[in-house]
Parts: C-alpha cells; sequence; structure tokens
C-alpha cells in the first residue's frame, strides 16, 4: 500500500509556484459547480501518520476552496454529548448536505487503528469495526456521495526528522506531544495495523489515496489535483441512476397467509380490567426509568401500525409514565429541505437520545420499506438496501446499550374504515382523517406485502417486531406498556 | 427472519395440480431464454434445516426444468483434492458457465454454521467467513450472474414429525441418521446461529428467500414460482451495464516519479558469479521442496513484467530445480471459451495446487489490471474491484497455507527495443515478436501507470510484490531464485 509513497517524491519551488494558481482556480470551479447543482456532498476524509501536516492541508484546502461550502471536523476527544451516543452517531450529525463538501481528520479510522496497535481490541473486533466503516462509506456513495479518503503517509525517518525540526524551535515546539513520539516507537506496529486496514477498507465504491507526505510541495499539489479530478469525475457521471441489483424480495405466499392475517384482532380487555391494569404497568414503567442502572442505557422506540391503528394515543400512554425531561416523542413526516439534502437515515440519527433517555418515533426509518415502497418514492435499488443498513443502523444502537423496541399496530381493514367514518363525523377529530388516507386504503394488500417483508428482514435478536393486535385499543396499549417494561427490565439485567 | 415461515403455510391438492403444469411450462421457457442468451449464469442455493426436503427439492425442480442445464452439487464432506486446497477452491470450480444453472446443497454456509453450534469456531471467525462469503456472492452479482439463495425453514416440532414419521417406514428410516437427531436436541442454538448467519448476508444483491417447508406444496410451488420470478426478472433486465463507482485510482505522481522508476536497472552479476550460486541456490530450493514440511504448505508463483523481459527464462531456471511431478507451469493467454462463461478469476482458481506442489504462472490474474485496463478490454467498473477480489483471491490462499509469490521483472524501454531487435534478426526467436509488442511499446506510460497502481493496491504482508531489475537477466534469475527460497523457508518455519 505504501510502496509509491517512500520515494522521496517531490516538486520544486518554481513548478509549484506555476501550477498553484491554475489549480486553485479549477478547484475552485468543480466546487461551485457542485455547490450551484447541489446534488451531492463532497467527503473528504484525511488519515495518515502523526507528523504528515494533516492540519496544514486542511488550512490550505480552505484558502484555495471557497471556505463557506467547506466544514472540518477534527477528530480529537468525543464531546460529553458525544460520548453517550453510538460512536457513529458524530459522524451522521456532520456529515455535508448535499452541494457542500465536509472534510474529516481520521475519522473512524484513527481510533480503531490506534486501539489495535495498543492491544485495547483484539483482531476481530478491528475485523468488526471495519467492516462497519465499510457499510457505512458504501451507504454513503449508494446515496450518491462523492467518498475521497487520502492516506498521508511519512516513513520513521522522516518522521522523526519533522518531529525533531518542530521541537527545535519554540514557536512549533508546543505541536509536538508526548503521544506523538509514544507513536513514534510504535510506528513499525501502527504501519502493519494501518496497512491492512487499509487494504480491507480500500472498495471499489470508496478507494484510499496515499500520498508521500514527505515534501510540503509534492503533498498540497497531489491532493489538489486528487481533488479536483475526482470532483470533476463525479459531476460528469451526474446523476445515473444505479440499477437495482437483484429481485424484490419474494412475493406474497401463495397461500395467502402471513403473520399478519395470523393475529388474533379479536383480543381485547375489559374496561375494568385496562383501568386496573393501565396505572400498574404505567408506575412499573416510571420505576424502571428511575432505576439507578437506567443512566447506561437509553430507549428507542419505533411506533408504526395502519393508519388510525392508534399510534398517538398509545405513544401517550407511554409517555404519561415518564419524566418529560428524559424523553422525547419524535413525529416523523414529510422530510424538511435539510434532511432531503442527507442521507436516509440522517434525520433519524440525529434524534438518537442520549443514555438515561427516551426517544419515541411516531413513524420511523421503516418509512423507506413501507409508504417510499408502496408509493415509488424511492427507487427499488434503494429500498432493497435499506433492509440492510437498517439492521446496521439498529446493531449500532443496540451495540451501545440502547434499548430498540419495535412496535406494529394492526387493525383489520373494516375497523379502519370505521374509525375514518367516526373521525370525519367527529369535528374535532377531522383534521386526523386526509385523502391520503382513502387512497392509501385502496393500496391495503401492497402495504401488508411490505409490512410483512419488513417483519422478515428487520426482526433481528436485538431488535425484533413486536407485532400487536389493536382492534382494540385498550388491549394494544396494555401489549405495549408490558413489552417496554419487560425489555427496559432485561436490558437492565445485563 | 423466519417469522413468515412458522404460520403453517398449505396449498391444498387441487390448486396444487392446477398450477404445476402451468409453472412447469413458464420455468422451462425462462430457462431455455436464458440457455439461448447465454449471457449470465443461474445460481441457486438450498439451504435450511435437516428434514427440510432440500435433496427433494432438487429432484423435483430437475423434473420441472431442463436438467441437461443444470448441474447439482451436493454439499457433503470434501474429496480428498478438495481437502488438499483452499475451501473456497470447490465453489469456484463448480460455479456453472453462462446460461447454465448450478445448484448447491448448503453451500459454504453449512459448514460456518454448524461449525459455530458446535463450538469448533468462536464469534470472530465466523464473522469472518460471513464476509468471505458476503464479497464471494457480490463478486458473482458484479460478474452478471443470477444468484438466488432459498431457504428452507422448519419449526423444531415439525422436525421432530418429519424425522419420525421417516423412521417409522422402513423404505425411508436410512435417511435419518444419527447425526440428524443431535442437530436436532441443538435446534434452537441452530437457529439463533442460522438467524444471525441471515442477517448478516441478506445483502441487497443476494437477498435470503426464507421459505417454510412443513408442506412440501407450498415448498415447491413457492420455491418453482421465486426461480421462475428471479430469471424472467433478470431476463428483463438484460447487460444494463454498472456504472463504475468511484473514479480511478490517483494520477501518477506529480513528480513523475514511480517504484518502477527507482530501480536500478543497471544491476548485474557477473557470469562467473552467476555460474557459481545459480546452481547452489537451485540446489537450495530443491531440498526445500522435498523437505518434510513441504506436504504441508504449496507455492503458487506469479510472473509479471514488461514484454521481453524474460520470464520464461526465468521460470525455466526455477523449474530445473524442481521434480516435475509437483510443478505445473501455468501460461496465461487470451481466456477460451470456457473460461470467458465464467467469473473473471476462475481461470486461475482451477491451477491451484494440491499441498506439497508449485504452480508457476506465466502472467497472470494481473492481466484484469494491466493488460485489459490498458487496452480497454475490461469496463472500469471492473477493473476497479478487480483489486479488491485479487487482494481477497490472495488472501484465501494464504490462509490456506499456500505460498503466494509475485514478481515484476522490469527492464528499460531502450532494453526492451534492443531484445525486440535481436530477437527480429534471429530466426528461431522470431516467433517470439508480434505487431502486438510493438503496439503495446507506444503505451509505455499507461503500462507503467498501471503496475503502480497494482503494486499499490494489492501489496499486501501476506503477499508482497517483488519488483526485480531484470536488464540483465543472470541478476534477475539470481533475485528470483533468492526470493522464492527465502519464503519458503518461511514459511516452513512457522
Amino acid at each position: 500500500m505504501f510502496e509509491s509513497a517512500e520515494l522521496g517524491h517531490r516538486v520544486d519551488k518554481r513548478s509549484y509556484d506555476k501550477r498553484v494558481p491554475v489549480l486553485r482556480y479549477e478547484l475552485l470551479e468543480a466546487q461551485l459547480q457542485i455547490q450551484a447543482k447541489s446534488e451531492f456532498p463532497v467527503i473528504v476524509l484525511l488519515c495518515g501518520e502523526d507528523g504528515s501536516g494533516r492540519g496544514d492541508i486542511v488550512n490550505l484546502l480552505l484558502e484555495w476552496m471557497d471556505p463557506r461550502h467547506v466544514r472540518v471536523h477534527p477528530s480529537g476527544l468525543p464531546t460529553p454529548g458525544e460520548k453517550e451516543r453510538p460512536p457513529m452517531w458524530r459522524f451522521w450529525r456532520a456529515l455535508p448536505p448535499k452541494g457542500k463538501t465536509g472534510m474529516f481528520f481520521g475519522g473512524l479510522y484513527d481510533q480503531a487503528i490506534e486501539d489495535r496497535v495498543y492491544g485495547r481490541t483484539g483482531r476481530a473486533e478491528l475485523a468488526r469495526q471495519l467492516v462497519e466503516i465499510v457499510r457505512f462509506e458504501r451507504m454513503l456513495v449508494d446515496e450518491g456521495a462523492l467518498v475521497i479518503k487520502v492516506w498521508l503517509h511519512l516513513t520513521k525517518k522522516v518522521q522523526r526528522r519533522r518531529f525533531e525540526k518542530l521541537e527545535s524551535s519554540p514557536a512549533t515546539s508546543w505541536r509536538v506531544t508526548k503521544r506523538d513520539w509514544q507513536h513514534h516507537r510504535r510506528y513499525q506496529r501502527f504501519r502493519e495495523v494501518s496497512e491492512g486496514a487499509l487494504h480491507e477498507t480500500s472498495t471499489p465504491e470508496a478507494p484510499w489515496i496515499v500520498v508521500e507526505a514527505s515534501d510540503d510541495r509534492f503533498r498540497n499539489l497531489t491532493i489538489g489535483e486528487t481533488l479536483r479530478d475526482a470532483m470533476r469525475a463525479r459531476l460528469d457521471r451526474g446523476r445515473r441512476e444505479v440499477p437495482a441489483r437483484a429481485p424484490p424480495p419474494r412475493p406474497a405466499a401463495i397461500d395467502g397467509r402471513n403473520v399478519l392475517e395470523e393475529l388474533d384482532l379479536s383480543k381485547s380487555v375489559s374496561q375494568a380490567q385496562y383501568d386496573k391494569r393501565l396505572p400498574l404497568l404505567q408506575g412499573r414503567l416510571n420505576a424502571l426509568a428511575r432505576h439507578k442502572r437506567f443512566k447506561d442505557i437509553a430507549v428507542v422506540i419505533a411506533f408504526e401500525g395502519n393508519d388510525a391503528a392508534g399510534k398517538g394515543g398509545t405513544i401517550r400512554r407511554v409517555t404519561r409514565a415518564l419524566d418529560a425531561r428524559y424523553y422525547d416523542v419524535v413525529p416523523i413526516a414529510a422530510p424538511t429541505e435539510e434532511e432531503r439534502a442527507q442521507p436516509y437515515l440522517w434525520r433519524f440519527w440525529r434524534h438518537i437520545p442520549k443514555l438515561g433517555h427516551f426517544a419515541l418515533f411516531d413513524r420511523s426509518w421503516y418509512g423507506r420499506v413501507l409508504v417510499e415502497r408502496v408509493e415509488g418514492l424511492a427507487a427499488e435499488a434503494d429500498w432493497t438496501r435499506a433492509y440492510r443498513e437498517i439492521v446496521d443502523f439498529e446493531d449500532s444502537l443496540s451495540r451501545s446499550r440502547i434499548v430498540v423496541l419495535k412496535f406494529w399496530l394492526s387493525i383489520s381493514q373494516e375497523e379502519q374504515l370505521a374509525r375514518f367514518r367516526a373521525r370525519e363525523k367527529t369535528p374535532f377529530k377531522r383534521f386526523k382523517i386526509t385523502p391520503d388516507d382513502w387512497r392509501n386504503r385502496k393500496k391495503w394488500p401492497a402495504y401488508e406485502r411490505a409490512v410483512c417483508d419488513m417483519v422478515d428482514r428487520t426482526s433481528t435478536a436485538v431488535a425484533p417486531w413486536h407485532l400487536i393486535e389493536a382492534n382494540d385499543k385498550k388491549w394494544a396499549r396494555i401489549r405495549v406498556l408490558e413489552t417496554i417494561g419487560d425489555s427496559i427490565e432485561n436490558a437492565l439485567r445485563r
């Protein structure tokens, strides 16, 4: 991987001074075109050995490009807010919207490599982290992003010379830390681990570009030209659509039976039982949320269901048991402009709760494989890959001790009709029924199939689907509260 | 994953008898169209719990389809020839050519899942195996294959009933083995491990299709229709080209320097030294090949280099040291018709040596990123993904104790010209020089760039590139023999 980056590449001052003005003009032009079209974001990842000048490069690029459309994300230690969320969270938060450029130092790689070098993680854990990164990057490219990964490389000898030179002047000596020398002593090990990681993550969609960093002029010109070429190539490609790679999931079962039809929707609970059980379950949930170990976990709940299945009412029965400081209800409607400029899952990642908190999603990330699939709002290639991405997303959450709960509130077609009619008749409920609702109703079989595929492909051991019989609202509320209580109890026990 | 496949799906005899004739006709028609076009192979993977009737399904499909274009590959224990090669080898060997269908029982999944259930592998090793499988399947789809993965599912109760029923009749009792009951007792663990593996490998390009197998008619119809639909959808898609997902590797270094230019091609060895060293090195190699532990390893050597760099002569100096029973020289020219009907790496996998053997490739799998890239014989999307696939390929080999050696014999443009002219003048060497050689020569810079990218992207810790100065043929031969000897010595020590 580093063969070509240990040759002592150099560029003399004269040709540098001649080439830079042209390059700056071209870079700026490419950047402005990308900004004008706003069809895709540019994600630049700068990694490499200590002393390779990643900071200098970023400063230079900010000078060469229009800095208003570039955001820089230093790595560094996570902030308190970041520490309480899954490691991926900060990267999701920092993704640039379409048309803009984000520059990341080290990304997820720095930490993964360092942890391995110092033996804080084993070979298997590093491999898992790299697979997670590869999938994340593939998702970004699938979403249209231009991903440019640059590795700045130095030999051990040059690294030492760099450090010594910086230390020799009082103006720069602060830039060399004890940690830098510590890393330097482990140079060979860093090199081995990095080389392995680079091979493992050099994918067709986001290959590494290794640049020798011993000569500043060579480094600067090479990175500038690489960026320019990559941006131009991406602009030329335009919006070419990627075809779906496989047929959609298997058709509905030939005997017409499915997990939804199997539900016994006649299940119900009497008013008396309900009045007795509900406060008990709410009290139990409240106690769990105040448990001394609850601050080490968090809870994410997705509520999905047929129109008029009673999601809102159920959510209110849950939140009534909770302290308002510790929960958020996130209603999911059509994405905002800001959200449309980001990868699909971005608008859910932004609402991931801190430890000790709840987030209740009224509709959720499953929109892509439900309404967007059925209404043709997402291309087949996009919703078919969403299953995998959603499973990865929920895996990330649960690995960070977030309890993920998913409810499908299921009602019959007849019950829905009755509820729609009741809404139309009740003046203060009329806002709850729209022409869309009647239209969706006509696509009942298509929605049913989408729900069954969703359950099959995203029900995992860590985040199973709970299908709730909801023709009787009271029954549904009791079942949901019971399930939430059981799951949190389980999580606290672990 | 199994939610929809535990509902007790059934199809009654009457509708079965009505639907089967239509289905058979449609299946056959789709199959014959695929055969007529011969643009892609169909790979059907049948996995699932014991007793789910995989064998019955295959027999039935052979009856329903044209069996001349279908090959069935039972899993079972590896043959002696297979045992001495990497686990992937048998799957490569068994891949159907374009236009044909291959049906695989269990594939790589059966073994991986069973090993994990019985604790023969840890979580990390299973994860690694699954990543390998996912990449393998992605490669197949990238190469155009239609990959259909069917999982036949049974609940524990139904499995037990099946076994008992089979055992109750002397005609079928032999079909239930002690191992089946052993697995049955671990049903829950099998289910857990399988479900995790299915989620991990349900990719957008090759998703799993889970089919309930408790009712034969339901199972048969579902699988038949799934196959029919998938084949039709793939036929409709046609040859739509997949665009490259990222720009090609970074441009040549802006200072014009590269790993090839750094070589000191003036290096040479005197005739006297050569005459003394050569037999010593050959003797050492011969002794190594007869070492008692050599039977536990194998050696694969790829010889690449400029035209007229002396690959043939070098290979002969190596083989002279070896016993003819234990080596193969594999000259790589344009692919045969049979090879063109297969994924790119297929024609190299077929020549992978048994343990205790050598395979010397005169030109190699690097053709895709050298001549095919430069001459535009491979699409950009194809040669850019080849780097990753080649690294995976060599990783597979080295994990199975195969020593992988890669030599680039490098000569200067002037030296090449001199050799070309000499060949033209020497009657018995004239066959070695063709108009192609002169044409390739004009593309020297493009080839040089391709070589540098290749070295950067495929030189790994387990299979590094050895760049050999070859203006002096004697020097090159000595260096190659030394490197082979050192590498084998290293491998025997481990």
